[in-house]
């Protein structure tokens, strides 16, 4: 089959690889459907983080059931599946806590799983799923090809913008701000409105982006950054400050503007992948009672819930993929995130 | 009157100073009944922070209304009240928020008022206090003087402690631990106990505070410290980790020792005021999903709810202060307490 796979920097190739298959009595193999590029796949595509040698990557599909273990029991041939971004057994302390991210068992696509096999990656055509019960979600029957965009997000975005409004203590008359525009800071104001907030301030510069904040719930929009934009909000606010403030960006930056948006005793939820340097400041954190909290988001626990709110038509997360493109221009999608030309590509093998 | 001055390191002083008298018409005039020291009073005490020149000092005390403004209509000359460790309004959308500590009019014992006139400071005879109906709480009726020390607690220790364990999120069935063994921590003991939490290790290695805790609510006791002290921890919580930390001394490895003891999704709630160097490791807080919230205790918006379980007996946190001194003796309690030969000294005049 073909798969990427990433060479260095800006170097990514559609190659072809070995066929997966089943190996193990617990394992699912997944014709892929549909894949996406993800913002962290532009760590090692920009050379922020290093790779050291050529190696599978994409780690959001759906897809149907091939084939599958003589032990797998959630799942059938012929099922449409949805992949978290990370792989987890559903059953241990940790995923009984609702923290599948820390699985006991936990693996992640393109690694290895807990008897050294490798795992392939999302941006391919096929893919074998370890511990595929506790992994995989079906869908209740077979999806139009209309709902595949929205079914992806559940993959990672919009389970991660859902875990920052969670972490955020977002409910019912919340007042909330979003820091960053990206796909999960979208998915993040989808969540915040879904979750009840009463106003939802999208902080964004781009007016594509701000018209998909607006289609998901945005109540206000603000451009300005820094210090600026804080006094925006706080005007917005009553010069209160937001109960709850959703941080989708991962940098020192974005941290502390977010940090700066919480009025005393607020939320902030932080799902963005800390970069160099994001330290808390724990002395105005003190001071001002603002709380923080949040990680890597584990969506595997949101699914079912999720999943519901995509299948009645709650949420349409699907908008954020303003780009599709096959499979074979992987490279291209690449490309269109990382110059910000597109928010999130959607690939077809 | 007779009032404590600090003049520097080590250097506290029983002296002279102007007797108060009410001066606004939101001020009343209190005759304290009973004060104690900080474990913060400490600090300028040990020469952490300076003391550029003389000042009053003492931030927790009780006592009889004496006199008081026009304007004030929630008190009566006669009524036996507790004054918080910071002043408030009670009414500004920060304190209907909660969070009192970030009054729009907040103000400080030993500081100034909005009008910059200056407010006494708790080990002193009598105290001008102003804005006294959003600030003081008066008992129903008057006190028996066994109640008093428990009374005095909720000036600060046991509304901070309780402010720890309501930030880490300490519930029915919770297990916590608690990192600190001075009167806030202890009285985190108590919080999370009254909280309803089944397990409550208490982080001690000093026979007469592991005493107190057991008597608090404390179900085990770990001795050792650091990564030794995380793994027995762990081991007791069958390798999990602890649901909710209370963080209560405030040094970079206290925070440490809190973070590490929460299981992933745990969360850490922290009232020591943060020492120098004590940033928040954010790596580790993401990839575990571990949430950390507190800050500096806004002990008056939990008055009411504390004061009805110690008059009803449900807690007695009166048992933290081991050593009654008069007021003639407060040098000594700050050395007893600098010296750890008491956990916490509370002062007659």
């Amino acid at each position: 089959m073909r798969a990427t796979v990433i060479h260095g920097p800006r170097d990514i190739r559609l190659e072809d690889v070995p066929d997966p298959e089943v190996r193990l009595a617990t394992d699912a193999l997944v014709r892929v459907v549909a894949s996406c590029v993800c913002g962290s796949d532009l760590w090692p595509y920009r050379g922020v983080t290093e790779t050291s040698e050529p190696g599978r990557i994409g780690h959001e599909f759906v897809g149907v059931v091939e084939d599958m273990g003589s032990e797998v029991a959630t799942l059938k041939v012929g099922d449409f599946v949805i992949a978290p971004f990370a792989l987890s057994d559903n059953t241990c302390v940790h995923c009984r806590n609702g923290v599948h991210t820390s699985c006991e068992r936990g693996a992640w696509w393109g690694g290895r799983d807990e008897h050294d096999l490798p795992i392939d990656a999302g941006q391919g055509e096929a893919v074998r799923v370890p511990m595929a019960d506790g992994t995989l979600v079906a869908t209740p029957g077979m999806p139009d090809d209309a709902a595949i965009p929205s079914l992806l997000t559940l993959s990672d975005v919009m389970g991660t913008g859902h875990h920052a409004a969670v972490s955020a203590g977002v409910g019912p008359r919340t007042t909330v701000v979003v820091v960053g525009d990206g796909a999960v800071g979208l998915c993040g104001v989808l969540a915040a409105k879904r979750l009840g907030a009463e106003r939802v301030i999208a902080m964004s510069r781009h007016s594509d982006r701000q018209e998909v904040a607006r289609a998901f719930g945005a109540t206000d929009i603000v451009e300005e950054r820094g210090d600026a934009g804080v006094a925006r909000v706080r005007d917005l606010l009553g010069g209160v400050g937001a109960d709850s403030v959703l941080e989708c960006v991962g940098t020192k930056e974005s941290m502390q503007q977010a940090i700066d948006s919480a009025r005393p005793g607020g939320r902030v939820g932080y799902v963005g992948v800390p970069a160099g340097g994001a330290e808390l400041p724990i002395r105005q954190l003190f001071g001002s009672n603002v709380s923080v909290g949040g990680g890597v988001a584990p969506v595997r626990g949101y699914l079912e819930e999720l999943l519901a709110a995509t299948m009645d038509g709650s949420i349409d997360p699907g908008r954020v993929f303003d780009l599709h493109l096959p499979l074979e221009q992987v490279a291209d999608a690449y490309a269109a995130m990382d110059e910000r030309r597109s928010i999130k590509v959607l690939l077809r093998p």
